[in-house]
């Protein structure tokens, strides 16, 4: 019997190229039989949230942020090149010419193919994220059990 | 007999300095004996831009991308204190100072070296690169030979 | 006897939030067992330097670095929605509010727990930084010694 092998990434940039190539290696990792465990913090926690309001209770700061950062990965800039948004729109563009796959159904292509989506609940507490405003099936954990993950792990990327 | 150990160092970012620190590991590596891959990915790509223009049939959004994006390392900007250029150009000051590579020598030295350089297809395809466009001797492959390279590999980079 | 597991965190980018991502990390490694080192590299640099100026003799281009660039990493900024400023007070209120520790602390915290702390000497003479200007109780080094630490590391990451 042998061990499968494991992919672990953290994914701490909100950009939406940085995550598209973070889930393509993700995915691509599933495809090769790995276990794969994508570790959302900070500013990538927003590939979580959902796309619509959630109506929960907040302190002043946090509120501003909830309302500065993207809600979900489809609204997300470019980490180049964004252009006040025409940087995505391009990016879009070509995403569809070539019949590749867009951002959100990566994500959902990533779940589906049971790539473990954590939430880091200490970045969390600090963004003001809060369960409800984050998709259902992710799990929430903290810095110990990334470590857990990754210390076992033969591809580690910090994205 | 041993096997050899492996670095391999996904590329993603079109920054000078950070292609510079991708660079200096990757040849660091080499000198250590390693088998070293640079994967280039979305922006990475433009370090393996050939410097004068190549006449190919485009898209307009490729056309806009290739217009945009830096024509090889040494038009790269610098991913902080880039000042419309001026932070290039004091950081080419002090490595012509300080007697060091600029970066365009440094992948000389790397492909001299054995460094396998190697251009993401897919990103090509959205980014709108073709291979007439991006210099001789480098490979073209997508995830699938990254993660083969990455799951033996010792030392692995996101950068 | 079993050997200790090894965790080797390049830190290039000169960020509030990237930094202190990288000091969660160490730290919890750390509490894990590992044995850490944070190699500090370019941008990297500034969360080792000293809060107060220090009188050194500078070339022209290195004075202008020594100005731009954040003494220590109380000044640093965001990696995202900086906002001239207001981003990194966001985040400390936060911290502070969730009774988190700001990233000086952290750090502070890593040094007393036995992280090593490395500064890159090749980019401290490109930026011009000497070692009067960096805080005590670190060393210095090189590329060979990062990947001496990095090839036999469990946890590899460059942030």
């Amino acid at each position: 019997m042998t061990e499968k092998k494991r992919t672990t990434i953290v994914l701490f940039s909100g950009d939406y190229d940085k995550t598209m190539a973070a889930y393509i290696i993700a995915n691509g990792a599933v495809a090769y039989d790995h276990e794969v465990t994508i570790f959302h913090t900070f500013w990538g926690l927003n590939a979580l949230r959902k796309e619509d309001k959630v109506q929960v209770k907040k302190g002043v700061i946090e509120k501003m942020f909830g309302k500065m950062m993207p809600r979900g990965a489809n609204r997300m800039g470019l980490s180049k090149m964004n252009f006040a948004g025409m940087g995505p729109k391009m990016i879009k563009g070509v995403i569809k010419k070539h019949q590749a796959l867009p951002l959100p159904n990566l994500i959902e292509m990533g779940r589906d193919q049971g790539i473990k989506l954590v939430a880091c609940t200490m970045t969390m507490d600090l963004l003001g994220l809060q369960k409800e405003e984050l998709s259902e099936d992710i799990e929430y954990a903290g810095v110990a059990a990334y470590l857990g993950d990754a210390e076992e792990g033969n591809v580690n990327l910090f994205i």
